[in-house]
């Protein structure tokens, strides 16, 4: 079973690899009782939340001098009793010390097993937990922001409302059943109806924040997309600040995608270079380019670059031919002029609303950023502060929706009360595997597997 | 000046990268001052050796939730007023919390820093401080023994007894000076000469130790030495388990060095497969052979391999021949007789101390491996646990005998003792050193710029 909570677990909790310190973390309800045979002190007779100096032995054999700290359940981590051994950090070390817990009567525990026991003593709800998980392996400013927002339960708070408001619908109109024969409505319809729209409209604003979370997690996807030497290739190059695509005057260079990542103001962002779109023979040619379509579909910001020079009304007839291929919704697009150092009238672009640069010689590539930032942060402030990042959370938030339209629909057309009831049911239950209020041991093992051990 | 201790420092002090948790160490006058400025409570109000919950604020934007862990002067590892913060293990976390802490006036620490201040503190001598670093970067379970028992002091104290015996010697020469008009001899040359001597003896064992400490640390280094296609690539392959070296039939095959590490009963060896001595023309060939000669005469142990099937006395007298070009000093020699598996009859081997095996087939590579733990464990007997691993300490140790020498030689001569006494004063110098008792800024920040960061 996935939750056995009686064995006691131990693991290294910091970094692999030597460091001048590590810390193993021992928790369960024999904690107390096994680090007392290895060390110097007797644990069961330290206060809780204190740090003690001694020797860790094996058989009289000195393994290291530590310090020890020592939590009393519940007041710990884990809600259990747990020791944190703080060893010197040779890998030799800290081997020895998990061996020897182990031969005393440890177990090693599973990938985010701490966090599991955490959990399953109410330290925190289910997306808090997974909103540890983000934490830890987030790398920049905003998905931090995003990471701790969620740990600190204000992403659970705003589910959680959600579900009351369905709780108390699904009551009424279970009440109704009782007196189903009596043909009287505790549930006022068109108040519920409200209520339907209401919740409907949190959740597809939920759902529709998860767009810019992933971004925010993985990195906002902006590909850069125009005609053959356009000087897409010349435009990544600058941003990545490196020699990433090769560059050559010949129209056809770039075939693979390349993209790189770079964080800008605390968010990172994936740029992506693309072929050349244009009508080729060319079959290793022809197949870029379709990537080139489907990667700018599945962007959050297509750069549209053209030649400064070229005719306006055939690249924008080639936007329109683009326009109709893509397949993603509420993609910005940003027009830019290049190769503008080697215009010599620039008025032919009045009118157009494109940011005018020259990729070669890095003129105006600030003003380009900025816009990027402005259309990164509006999506941002859209989405008022509640951001799903987390692609299980996506998909309960899509089936409960889809639920609630079922709900809408079922009381559109009359639908008996039991069967409305049914899908209120399975609207909840989404909502609920969200927090964790339901949950199977399969969905726990999942998440939890993805978290690093000693977590 | 190297040991200012005036700045509070600050350094993640577990490994680099990602974990489940990173710990940050602050250590200096203000580390409750500036830690109290960011954390959720005051530092200064907190028992010592006492663990708290709370959180890492900047500006009022949350960093992290994080257990601050307090101890204050002189009971830290410092010695000074010291907070340990644990946070979670995500790099940007790690990155945030250092940065914050430098800007509320923390410095970054030097490597080894935490480690210096302990030793300005009297918390350990140098020669337990070097131990710490070799405690981390230990691999093995007898290097991981030795630098233990450095730590532990063992060492220190066998040079703080020399070095006290030879400050009552340096007294009462000394006061001989004061009286030299007199004609007296506080000091029984008879006796003094019997000190002298049991000084030497230990320094030599002490010096004498080194190889072999120094082996521990860095690996037994085993040279495979033996005329072409005797099977020395194919041992080697053997002891490491794995196709390291090019293997033919073809007689020369091994020109370069191939070396590579294995732990054998908690000991690690360094096995050397080298070229195949011959006469040849082939010029690689003579250079590899060279090498092969030299890294025999810098090896702890050399196994000797020849063909079964060869004429005895060939192979005896090309072993010779190796011999008088040996450089090193008591090296052990194991005889290994290979292609046991082809030789029908073996009582030609009669009477030879040799070990026979057949490396193609793995037959009776138990036995030498045995035989060699035997060696090592006999070279590690005789240093009668104090073993010196440190190339600094075998330097001072060695100066110090060299001036012991002299001390010795004076009083053969009938010297002067004011002159004998320079000689003295010159071995205490160099014995001080090694615990610190007498020790430089150059000397301190050589020693401590070579430990870790964070340590």
């Amino acid at each position: 079973m996935i939750l056995d909570s009686t064995d006691t677990i131990c693991a290294l909790s910091t970094a692999n690899g030597m460091g001048a310190i590590a810390m193993i973390r021992v928790s369960g309800a024999r904690a107390f009782d096994i680090v007392s045979t290895v060390f110097s002190k007797s644990i069961e007779s330290l206060e809780s939340h204190t740090a003690h100096f001694g020797t860790i032995k094996n058989d009289g054999k000195l393994i290291d001098e530590v310090v020890v700290t020592v939590f009393k359940n519940p007041a710990s981590f884990t809600g259990e009793d747990v020791v944190e051994i703080a060893c010197h950090g040779s890998v030799f070390i800290q081997q020895e010390i998990l061996k020897l817990l182990l031969k005393k009567g440890c177990r090693f525990a599973k990938p985010g097993e701490f966090s599991m026991r955490a959990f399953a003593n109410g330290k925190f709800d289910l997306s808090q937990a997974e909103a540890i998980s983000d934490l830890i392996s987030s790398t920049t400013e905003a998905a931090h922001k995003l990471a701790l927002q969620q740990m600190r339960g204000g992403f659970s708070d705003e589910i959680n409302l959600l579900r009351e408001e369905l709780v108390n619908f699904a009551s009424l109109i279970e009440l109704e059943l009782d007196f189903s024969e009596e043909d009287v409505e505790f549930a006022d319809r068109s108040q519920l109806n409200e209520l339907l729209d209401r919740i409907s409209a949190k959740l597809t604003s939920l759902i529709d924040s998860f767009s810019f979370g992933n971004a925010i997690k993985n990195g906002v996807p902006i590909s850069i997309i125009g005609a053959p030497n356009s000087g897409k290739s010349t435009l990544l190059n600058k941003f990545l600040k490196e020699e990433k695509a090769i560059v050559s005057n010949i129209a056809g260079t770039t075939r693979d995608i390349v993209e790189d990542e770079i964080v800008i103001e605390g968010i990172k962002y994936r740029f992506i270079d693309t072929a050349g779109i244009r009508d080729t023979e060319n079959e290793i040619e022809k197949i870029g380019i379709q990537r080139a379509i489907e990667k700018a579909g599945k962007s959050a910001i297509i750069l549209y670059l053209f030649d400064a020079s070229h005719d306006l009304n055939k690249v924008q007839n080639e936007f329109e031919v683009l326009k109709s291929q893509l397949t993603g919704d509420s993609i910005d697009v940003i027009w830019v002029a290049n190769k503008m150092d080697l215009l010599e009238n620039n008025s032919v672009l009045n009118g157009l609303d494109c940011i005018q640069i020259s990729a070669s010689e890095g003129d105006n590539l600030e003003e380009l950023t900025q816009k990027i930032i402005e259309i990164t942060n509006s999506k941002n402030a859209e989405e008022q502060q509640v951001v799903v990042t987390n692609v299980r959370h996506y998909e309960a938030l899509t089936k409960a929706n889809e639920a609630i339209s079922q709900v809408t629909d079922a009381l559109g057309m009359g639908i008996p009360g039991d069967l409305v009831a049914v899908d209120i049911r399975q609207a909840l239950h989404f909502l609920g595997e969200i927090t964790g209020e339901i949950s199977t041991d399969e969905l726990l093992g999942n998440i939890f597997s993805k978290f690093c051990i000693g977590k």
